[in-house]
C-alpha cells in the first residue's frame, strides 16, 4: 500500500432520522444498519483500508463517541482519533486534520469520506479514489467524487462539471445547494451535473494552501498549533482554540471558492443511507416487499414496510402498508414511510412529552 | 369467616387469544393484564379471600401452572393446588375438587369461579355469592351468577330462567348455548336471559349427589379414590384414574340435567376480559382512545388503539386506528381490533413459519 495515502472519516454525525436506532449517544454509523454483520464506520474503515494503509485512516469525531470509535475499530489507536472538542462543521476538522497529516507527511494525499455511507463495490471505490489520488499527487487540484443522479433529489447538493472536459475527471463549473423540484429536473435534463456526496480528495500540500488563501483567519488560528500536533501539547492547544474557529462546512470555505476543482462520476453503487426510505432501497425484500433486518416476520395484507428488530424477534402485522416499524429495547415507532422526514421532529417530541 | 365456605378457583385456560401476551406457558391468568399491578388470579384470589378462609381456597390448574400458582399466591399451599394429570374439561375437575373439600368438611358450600375474569366490585361479589352460600346450606340447590346482558353477544351461553320467581335467586328454565345474533337479540327481547359466567355455588353434598345421580360412570370413578384424597396416596391415585375420566363440562355433565337449579342476576359490574378488545373496553383512555398497558404514547393520528408493552416503553405510531399493538421480548404484534378472534390462529402460524 502506497504510505502516502491517508483518509479522514467524518463520524461525528447524529443522523436523528434514524431515530431510534440512532440517536445521539449512539448514532447511525456506530449501527449495523443493513443488518450485514458490520456496522457503518466499519464497513467504510474496511473499504478504505483495502488501499490506505491501517495506521494512515484517521477517524474524526466528536468526544463523545471516542469510546465507541475504539471499540468498533479495534485496529485503530487513539492517536488516530481526532475530537473535535466543539460542534464547528467540517472546515476546521478538515483543516486540522490535514495539518495533523502534514506534519507527519508532507507528501500525503488524503480523501475525506463520511462513514455512514452505503458503497457495495470496494474494487471500484478503490480505483475511483486512487484515480483522484493520482492527479492530486502531480497537480495543485481539489477532487470531489460526484454520483451519477438517478432522480430528480431535492435532498443533495448538485456538482455541476464543464461538458467540455473529456472522459474521467472533470473540471467543476461551480457547486450548487439543494435544489427546488423544477431545478433538478433541469440539472438532470442538461446531463452535466452530479450529486455531492462529501467525499473529497486532495494532496495536504494543496488543502493547506488552500485555507491559506481563502480561509486566512482560520488558516491563523490552527497554524499556531503546528508544533503541539501529534504531541501531549496537541490536546490542550485544540481544547482551548478549536472552539474559536468559525462554523463553517468544507463546501463554503474552500471548494465554493477554489478554481482548481475536479469531479470523478463514481463508478461505483452509492446510497447516503439518509433516511429509513433510503436503507429500504437498499435491502432485499420479502415476495410482499417487506424489509427486514434483525426480524422475522409473519405479515397478512402487509407490503412495503421496512422492518427492523433486534435480531430473531417475531413480528406478526396485519393491513399496514409501507410503514417503518422499528423496535428497540425502550422505543417502538410504528410511522409512515411517505413521512420518514418527520422523524427528526419526533425526538423533540418525544423529549417534551416524556422528558427523555 | 365462615369455616364452611370454599371456593374452587378453575385456574387452567391458556387464553390464546391474548397472545402474545398470554402462552401456553405463561397463560392470561397469570398476567397482570389491566397494568393494575397484580394479576388476574391474584386479583381473583383476593376477591374471594374476602368471604372465603385463605385455607379453603383451592386451585385448579394444570401441572405445568404449579409454581406459577405458588409463586403468584404465596398464601397458598402446595396442598391446596388441584393438580390435573390431563385435560378433561370442568366437570371430572370440579368432582374431584368436590370429593376431597367434603372429606374434610361435610357441611362445605363451595363456590366455582374463573381465575381469569375482571370484576372490580368486591363487596357486590361477596355479597351475591354469599346469598347463594345461604340457599345452598339450607336446600339441595345448585347456584350460579348470571351476569345481565348488555348486548346481543354471541360468545356467551345464556341461563334462560322463569319469570315467575320473584326477587333475588330464579329458577332456571334451561341452560342455552352460544347462540347466533337473531337468537341473541330475542334473548335480549325477552328478558328473562343471563349470561353464563361459569361461576357456580352449591353445597359438597348436593354436588356429589348430583354427579351420582346424572354421572354414575364419573362418580364411581373418583369415588374409589375418596380414600386416598388429602393424603400422601391421593397423588398415584390420581396419576392412573384421572386421564380415565370422561371429557366433558360442568354445563353439560350437570347443569343441564338437574332440574334445582337458581340463577342470581350479578350485582356487580363483569368482563370476561376475553380479547383484547373486551380489555380494551375495561381501560381507561387518553384523550385519543388509546388504551395503554405498560406503554407510554406518542400518537398522530392515531386512535382507538390497544397499546401493551413492557413498563415504560415509548410507543410512537403515526395513522394506526382501532389497532392492538402488543410487544414482548421477542414478539411484537401489530393487528387490527376488528380481527381480534383471529388471534387464536396466529399463535399456530408462527409455529408453522418459525418453528416456535
Amino acid at each position: 500500500m502506497n504510505k502516502n495515502y491517508y483518509a479522514v472519516l467524518m463520524a461525528g454525525g447524529v443522523g436523528s432520522r434514524f431515530w431510534p436506532i440512532s440517536t445521539a449517544d449512539y448514532p447511525k454509523q456506530f449501527h449495523d444498519m443493513l443488518g450485514a454483520g458490520s456496522t457503518l464506520i466499519q464497513k467504510t474503515f474496511e473499504r478504505l483500508n483495502t488501499f490506505v494503509p491501517t495506521e494512515n485512516i484517521l477517524i474524526l469525531t466528536n468526544e463523545r463517541y471516542n469510546d465507541l470509535v475504539l471499540e468498533q475499530l479495534p485496529q485503530v489507536t487513539q492517536e488516530q482519533v481526532v475530537l473535535e472538542p466543539a460542534m464547528r462543521n467540517t472546515a476546521p476538522c478538515i483543516l486540522y486534520a490535514a495539518l495533523k497529516i502534514k506534519k507527519k507527511n508532507p507528501n500525503a494525499v488524503m480523501i475525506v469520506a463520511p462513514s455512514d455511507h452505503w458503497i457495495e463495490d470496494k474494487d471500484a471505490f478503490a480505483k475511483d479514489v486512487e484515480a483522484c489520488f493520482k492527479k492530486c499527487e502531480t497537480e495543485q487540484v481539489l477532487c470531489t467524487l460526484g454520483i451519477t443522479p438517478t432522480f430528480a433529489n431535492t435532498g443533495f447538493g448538485y456538482i455541476e462539471f464543464d461538458k467540455a472536459t473529456g472522459h474521467g475527471l472533470k473540471k467543476v463549473e461551480q457547486f450548487r445547494e439543494k435544489p427546488d423540484y423544477e431545478t433538478a429536473k433541469s440539472f438532470l435534463a442538461q446531463g452535466n451535473f452530479l450529486w455531492n456526496a462529501g467525499i473529497f480528495i486532495w494532496s495536504v500540500e494543496t488543502i493547506v494552501q488552500a485555507f491559506k488563501t481563502y480561509q486566512r483567519e482560520q488558516y491563523a488560528l490552527f497554524e499556531k498549533g503546528i508544533p503541539a500536533y501529534n504531541t501531549p501539547e496537541e490536546k490542550a492547544f485544540i481544547e482551548s482554540h478549536y472552539p474559536q474557529a468559525e462554523n463553517i462546512s468544507i463546501d463554503y470555505a474552500i471548494l465554493e471558492k477554489s478554481p482548481a476543482i475536479f469531479v470523478l462520476a463514481a463508478s461505483f453503487d452509492w446510497n447516503d443511507l439518509g433516511t429509513w426510505g433510503s436503507l429500504y432501497g437498499k435491502l432485499d425484500k420479502d415476495p410482499d416487499g417487506n424489509a427486514l433486518v434483525g426480524a422475522r416476520l409473519l405479515a397478512q395484507d402487509a407490503t412495503g414496510n421496512m422492518v427492523r428488530t433486534k435480531k430473531g424477534k417475531i413480528v406478526v402485522v396485519d393491513g399496514i402498508n409501507d410503514y417503518i416499524i422499528v423496535d428497540k429495547e425502550d422505543v417502538l415507532l410504528i410511522y409512515p414511510k411517505r413521512k420518514e422526514q418527520d422523524i427528526k421532529q419526533i425526538v423533540a417530541g418525544v423529549k417534551e412529552k416524556f422528558g427523555t
